[in-house]
């Protein structure tokens, strides 16, 4: 699928806000259609940390539909299979445990297997979001990523004339349309729904996390050579853990989450010191692998606060020439891993609509201001909906895996009846028709340009 | 799909106990495909009261592969589609319409429509449950149905023995296999679980009901023609209104389902005296259309409270030659009006297992205690888990009927998240793939029979 070389037709140019995994790769989407792009990212150097990301088979197929480039990037940065490989049974699959019951003094490795869902050959692929990141930044041409642009306005004098984006160390950039890609925290979402309006911040979930990497021996000694080698939830009341293999198999990912019933006590700080001695407590009691993971972790560790955009969802990702994609369109909890993956499914949307805004523009000689408008509507109303639902269900699984229930014997089957729920849900990620997305895209943004949609009254205007 | 006449060969004699919608479809079915069956109601008439029920047309599919008869009963007794028949749109859908809010002062019949599924043509067909157990019961040759017979005991003396039924009135029946259809207070399966076991008990949802049919007439000065004639369901904080139409659309069912935080006063009495005021109060500063609904509603009226085995679920659904199907097996909730669709299938699954195991019994020499154990062990493998969903997908739908963000502005694009939700839940029950499932449990029937599946090992004692 390569992009139309539009010789001699001038492009509109989009700003990206944030040089997160989401944001480069609608970047290097854009570029690859001759759209041009920039992208401002506040850190110092790159926003991705060294914890593990998986992607599903899904989200794979979106990107190579944005540029198999980003796929190439995401192999050569260590991306394995989340399974272990086996000849016999290559498979990836999703693997919920027993992490609370059945103790078996014959066997301490043992841990009854709750359920499994086959997610198809290479149905996962883990990686450290840090090593993608450098991968896919390697695909942009210099000058396209500018650091240490931190945006504080954006402001539109005309409506014909293009879009001014102030950013904090006083510069200045014109751009005609502006797509937020700065996740979480998203500044640009604050802008477009406006400063206090609680739909602009993220809550906190009422979940803290605690991550670390650990070389595969000693995981193997923790779990067994299976688990260790396989991805697996152990689940059970008021926390889980869990973990997969990235960096080649050398160590495992392993993520224990912890209810929390208190607030948070700082919004704009969602990083504490924890230690090890937290996660001994919640884990308390449960299997002994489980407790040798634990062990395993750091005695001093950050301790994640779980935010995500339930409490107040944004009524819409977009307004005039501005739009919000990935997590700041719709941060959710990790519980499904399917915040990227969400993401990447915004960047092929998106990609799709720019490139016909590029010619429409040449083409049928629409303003640029009209044509892009019409595109962040039309990728307001394909996106919206799913991408909340993933909000809403990356909260429910989790409450299934943290389920009070699986510490009583007498709500056990009770407690059991929530994974045919769980295989739907993976199932609605994981079986994505992206094809059908495009094509409702490409319907959705020719059906506004020949009026029969009625268009959005929101309209840019200064903040 | 003509039963296979049996010439000369000896049928398994199956009891069902309990005469409901769900015990007579199935007795229909068994008596088309030969099996020898009995049923045993407790009552002095037939179980069903003058409510409402809608069938999905998944659900008539299923009513046609056991007999196309239960299809004529069903159309004889009055059965219309949900909609209003409108030629230029002739399907029938599921609205959720706006019950709270949103008053406006120029259209007193205003209510917003916030969410709308196409189910198809005919997607719905609503009836009176007693008109269709009657037209239903004519499809049965007379002598096969007892009433006054309340089960009391079961005993199997020896296992290649005859089970016998023990009843209240002193009789005794015996048979090779017990199908309880005795609906939530089923006492087959306070015989399987075990009394004092709170799983063979159902348990309160916190809902209370109050019912009602309304000539069509009164209806549309109340809601308006379109609402009137078409299924609706009014949601709003702690409440909310169902209506469709019933009886050749000469009236509609409407069912004002209420929040009770309270425990119910009496587990075995589910049926309490209530009054107008009561739902009143629950639908106090509604939308006036809904006000004027509830106003229609008698000053004294029944107070249903609503139970299901959410709490408790069976944890299996079949014990040697025993087995439980409809209610009995997963009495849910009302709030996806798919509970005797449930049960439809139950029976679709039953009829398909009987006419095998009168087939090995007949050509494979297999006992009849070892092939109506394998046939309900499938059953149970097969149903369990779908008829289980459904149970907690009930639950979770009224749950977001009666969100208490519909009262509160700042939550509305929240509540109204739940809607995709909605649709995926829908759409589970009402694309059922009935042959597949036709397909599956033949294919666990037989390998059971092989022996490639490991059989269970429960079986009947004496209880």
């Amino acid at each position: 699928m390569p992009g139309t070389v539009l010789e001699g037709g001038e492009s509109v140019e989009i700003a990206i806000i944030g040089g997160g995994i989401v944001g480069v790769i609608l970047a290097v989407g854009l570029l690859r259609r001759n759209v041009k792009v920039r992208v401002f990212e506040q850190a110092q150097g790159f926003r991705e940390i060294g914890a593990g990301i998986a992607f599903t088979a899904n989200a794979i197929r979106c990107m190579e539909q944005i540029d198999p480039a980003i796929v190439t990037a995401l192999r050569t940065s260590g991306s394995v299979p989340t399974s272990d490989g086996n000849e016999d049974d290559p498979n990836d699959y999703l693997r919920w445990i027993d992490g609370y019951n059945q103790l078996r003094e014959d066997d301490p490795y043992y841990q009854r297997m709750l359920y499994k869902i086959d997610a198809g050959y290479r149905g996962f692929e883990g990686c450290r979001r840090d090593q993608f990141l450098e991968a896919l930044v390697k695909v942009v041409p210099p000058g396209v990523i500018e650091c240490k642009k931190r945006l504080e306005k954006i402001e539109e004098q005309e409506q014909e004339k293009k879009i001014s984006l102030k950013f904090v160390d006083g510069t200045m950039v014109e751009v005609d349309a502006v797509i937020g890609c700065d996740g979480i925290k998203s500044r640009v979402r604050e802008i477009i729904l406006g400063g206090g309006n609680p739909a602009s911040y993220p809550h906190y979930t009422h979940k803290v996390a605690y991550r670390t990497l650990i070389p595969m021996d000693e995981a193997i000694k923790a779990l067994d050579d299976y688990k260790a080698k396989n991805q697996h939830i152990h689940i059970g009341p008021n926390a889980h853990l869990i973990h997969y293999p990235v960096a080649g198999r050398k160590m495992i990912n392993a993520t224990a989450f912890v209810s929390d019933p208190n607030p948070w006590p700082n919004d704009k700080q969602m990083v504490a010191p924890g230690s090890r001695e937290d996660i001994e407590t919640a884990f308390a009691g449960w299997n002994p692998c489980v407790r040798n993971v634990v062990n395993l972790f750091p005695k001093k560790l950050d301790k994640w606060a779980v935010f995500d955009l339930w409490d107040y969802p944004a009524p819409y990702y977009n307004k005039g020439r501005i739009c919000l994609a990935g997590d700041a369109a719709h941060a959710s909890s990790p519980h499904h891993g399917a915040g990227a993956c969400t993401g990447v499914e915004d960047a092929l949307c998106l990609v799709t609509l720019l490139k016909q805004v590029n010619l429409s523009v040449q083409e049928s000689g629409l303003s640029k201001r009209k044509a892009l408008s019409l595109a962040f509507e039309t990728f307001n109303a394909i996106r919206r909906t799913r991408s909340q639902w993933l909000v809403n269900s990356s909260r429910r699984v989790c409450d299934f895996y943290h389920q009070p229930e699986w510490a009583n014997p007498a709500k056990w089957v009770k407690a059991e009846t929530c994974f045919e729920e769980l295989k739907d849900r993976s199932y609605k990620i994981w079986h994505f028709d992206y094809e059908g997305m495009i094509k409702e895209t490409l319907k959705g943004y020719a059906d506004r340009e020949a009026g029969l949609l009625p268009a959005s009254s929101r309209e840019t205007s200064e903040h």
